[in-house]
């Protein structure tokens, strides 16, 4: 079997700075932007919280080990499939290394057509991804208590509900605790769109749903608190024309203005329809998926956003590196002023109201940590800077499966409205699974509401609905067996649970 | 051509008393149960508006006759196709005859294959359509300003808005005006789904928009009004297990229930989201397509319904005929009150509020004029009892067109979500078009809010998105050129329009 593990395993052997071809074709060393690391600089910012780091480093750790080890335990379960006692061989490694016990009928027929790996592969992704979320509690427990941006600070900001539509690209999937340093919970909305293009008619209805909490004083400290909408784009700094926005080509400019678009369109078709000022205040953010550093776009005093007005956290780190906590972060707000008062290219209007100012700092001064732990525990850049998920999610989010890299989400209701967004995530995983002969995991995933008689079963018959619509629109993939699909189910306010929904894939398949 | 209309004027050729077979296979005359009309008895009630009644019924007559003439001209301009100023002699017909031209391509080949039909149908029906909203502002004028549950009437009684699902079928798409008496405007919606079905989070979204208006201030006497919720079920009493509700096999009772089943899950899901007393009124209503009489089921004193607890308003028309005005109104208002007291089989607990009861008794009052308007001009009961409609309409209701048996209106925003509702609309058009060799003419409507920028070309993509899903959905019928999809888009709040997006049929088939 041509695993992609081997491809992993390569692409993971070049560490440190990165070789990239410059125009004349001749490879020349692209330098960490923050930190010159290769010179012996010690890359320690005084604003870096390093036991926030290793926590979220053990996690990473914890949660990738799974994945990795699918992939050996069914090389070693596929070399014994003709030995005699290979259903017990194979089930004693499975227990021991993934965890979980392997459905046994996926053994009985081996003996005929050969072990079928491709359905092991998928039914073992799901598994672990289950073992994740049955695991979130436990494992995040460390991290979850000193993420700053929680939902008090936000609230402290001016806002009670946060909804960020990243891009789809699984290279954005852990942004909330890794990249924004914002505590994931019931307050932070992550939906995520190819290209960033959220649906403004969807986002218009959730937060009216918001607004009614708000309004009708069920929500504490409702009469000050506002919704805040947060698009993000990404582009990769050494690959700007390779590994930047499928969606958008690879072209930087165009992920930044179409991401831009839609937070102006959302908030005239508020302001329009429910009064001027009714808006929800917007942010845009770009995310150099290499580095995991931000270009925070500053919004003037009317909330307006434009694509030249921001600042750049790389830039940050290299020019307040051996600075006192207390000077350096003088000089965060420094910067900030100066970009908020120099407008940019003239385009922004005064400077941003106190809770975003608020917000912003914080997000800048976070995502510090951020860029200090891609030095420290991975490469400087990424050593893997483009795609490698290990599965796609459609649907909701899974609120409790945050990490880099691990999944590729099309947030969506129907096929017939998200089938662009998942003929990306399709597309992404035709070169990391198809070529090399494994089949596509899909895990299709909805929220319900229990307190909601039925609410359940409506999500469970959408997740049907959906993973149709699915099947219907890859019949190739169907045919050859290369596109696996289980459908989960999640309380939306309890625990989650992701909750499989009994013998779908064994079932339908 | 074996046409629909040969159909038609056999079946409208049954006037009076209709025939229908009992257990024993026999045919028997089915009176009518409101006013014994066969006798000489004159069913004429003190309650009934019988200007109003011309008014609707002068209509009536006008937007029929167009869709009748169809026909008519298409046979005529099928007989003079081989003509040699055919072209020219087509479209002088069609222009005398419908109003319109016919697009002259159509014409340029009929001398090769024979003149294509089923598209001049399919064509004529969007025009004539077309030409009925052109026209609904000066045709609609005269009952317009006599319909009694206006803005105004709603609102005294406590409702800003009234979100009304009937069933798709069409013989409750002129329900609005004719059987409930209540007068279209932008605080009346209708949204049908096959067998009342609806969609229980698309209603939370629609409610909590306009909740948030109320709350927020925008609404005048917002603190007082609330949102009233009223799903339609329907029934033939004619023919119970023929010509009741398609979607639940011609089941009375079913149908009764599910409906019922709907409105107990949105105030749950509302009452259970944002609080106990936040869901809105409800109100479940039977129609006996036959005679457009209704049941009307009595809210208690908590606002719940149940299937057993109802008026009839032709026992109301039947006991109070000959009664003066004021006796007759007080007769109602005694009939509503025993039926509340006694409480139907005893699950009903006290009174309906005072708001409700008022909209109660006008809905009662309301629909024994259109009772009398199905006695005097019509045949007591209908002619055609069963399906007749001219198209389906699918995506948002037409606001200005409104009559009975016209089209039968699948509200959905994605056939992945609204299939079961098309596949009803296509299984009954397969009987009534395709099975004489006419195609199924689908309008694919939906609308846009014109104070919102990119709000009418998201309406436009949606359309074209609805259409492709379900010619993907019919293959066979479009292979056999027996489905013909149009896209218009409407204003929201504006001037209907109807606006077809240009060459859409003519480009892609």
């Amino acid at each position: 079997m041509n695993t992609r593990q081997r491809m992993q395993a390569l692409r993971r052997s070049s560490v440190g700075p990165i070789d990239v071809a410059n125009e004349s074709g001749i490879a020349e060393v692209l330098e960490h932007p923050a930190c010159v690391i290769s010179s012996g600089q010690i890359c320690e910012h005084s604003l870096v919280d390093r036991d926030l780091n290793r926590l979220l480093f053990d996690y990473e750790r914890t949660v990738r080990s799974r994945f990795t080890r699918i992939v050996e335990v069914l090389k070693r379960i596929s070399m014994h499939q003709h030995d005699k006692d290979f259903t017990e061989r194979a089930q004693q490694l499975a227990h021991e290394q993934l965890g979980f016990d392997l459905p046994s009928k996926m053994f009985e027929d081996a003996w005929v057509c050969g072990l079928d790996l491709s359905a092991l592969h998928s039914h073992c992704i799901f598994s672990v991804l289950k073992s994740c979320v049955d695991n979130a509690r436990t494992e995040q427990a460390g991290w979850r208590q000193r993420i700053p941006l929680d939902e008090n600070f936000l609230r402290s900001c001016g806002y009670h509900t946060v909804d960020i539509s990243p891009c789809s690209d699984g290279r954005l999937q852990g942004m909330s605790p890794y990249v924004l340093r914002i505590l994931p919970g019931p307050n932070v909305q992550v939906k995520a769109y190819a290209g960033a293009l959220f649906d403004i008619e969807a986002d218009v209805c959730d937060w009216a749903q918001r607004e009614v909490e708000r309004l009708s004083g069920a929500m504490v400290d409702g009469e000050r608190l506002d919704y805040l909408k947060i698009a993000v784009y990404h582009f990769s700094s050494s690959s700007h024309n390779g590994d930047g926005c499928a969606a958008h080509g690879s072209n930087d400019r165009q992920a930044t203005e179409a991401a831009l678009g839609r937070l102006d369109e959302l908030r005239e078709a508020i302001d329009r329809s429910f009064g001027i000022g009714a808006a929800p205040d917007v942010l845009l953010i770009g995310v150099d998926t290499d580095l995991d550093a931000l270009r925070i776009h500053l919004p003037d005093a009317y909330g307006d956003v434009n694509s030249h007005r921001y600042i750049e956290t790389v830039k940050i780190y290299r020019e307040t590196l051996g600075l006192s906590a207390e000077v350096a972060r003088a000089r965060v707000a420094e910067i900030i002023a100066d970009v908020e008062n120099t407008g940019g290219w003239g385009q922004g209007q005064g400077r941003m109201n106190d809770g975003m100012r608020r917000l912003v700092s914080a997000l800048a001064e976070a995502n510090l940590s951020q860029i200090e732990y891609v030095i420290k525990h991975h490469t400087g850049r990424y050593a893997t800077i483009g795609h490698d998920e290990e599965c796609i999610v459609a649907g909701d989010a899974v609120r409790s499966l945050k990490l880099r890299n691990l999944f590729y989400f099309a947030h969506l209701d129907t096929i017939e409205e998200g089938a662009p967004d998942m003929d990306v995530g399709i597309d992404i995983f035709a070169k990391l699974n198809v070529a090399h002969g494994l089949p596509v995991p899909v895990l299709v995933h909805f929220e319900y509401d229990a307190r909601i008689p039925e609410s359940r079963a409506r999500a469970v018959e959408r997740g049907r609905r959906v993973r149709d619509a699915i099947e219907a629109r890859y019949p190739d993939l169907v045919a050859k067996g290369l596109l696996n699909c289980a459908i989960a189910v999640s309380e939306r306010a309890g625990d989650e649970r992701c909750d499989f929904v009994a013998d779908e894939v064994a079932a339908n398949h």
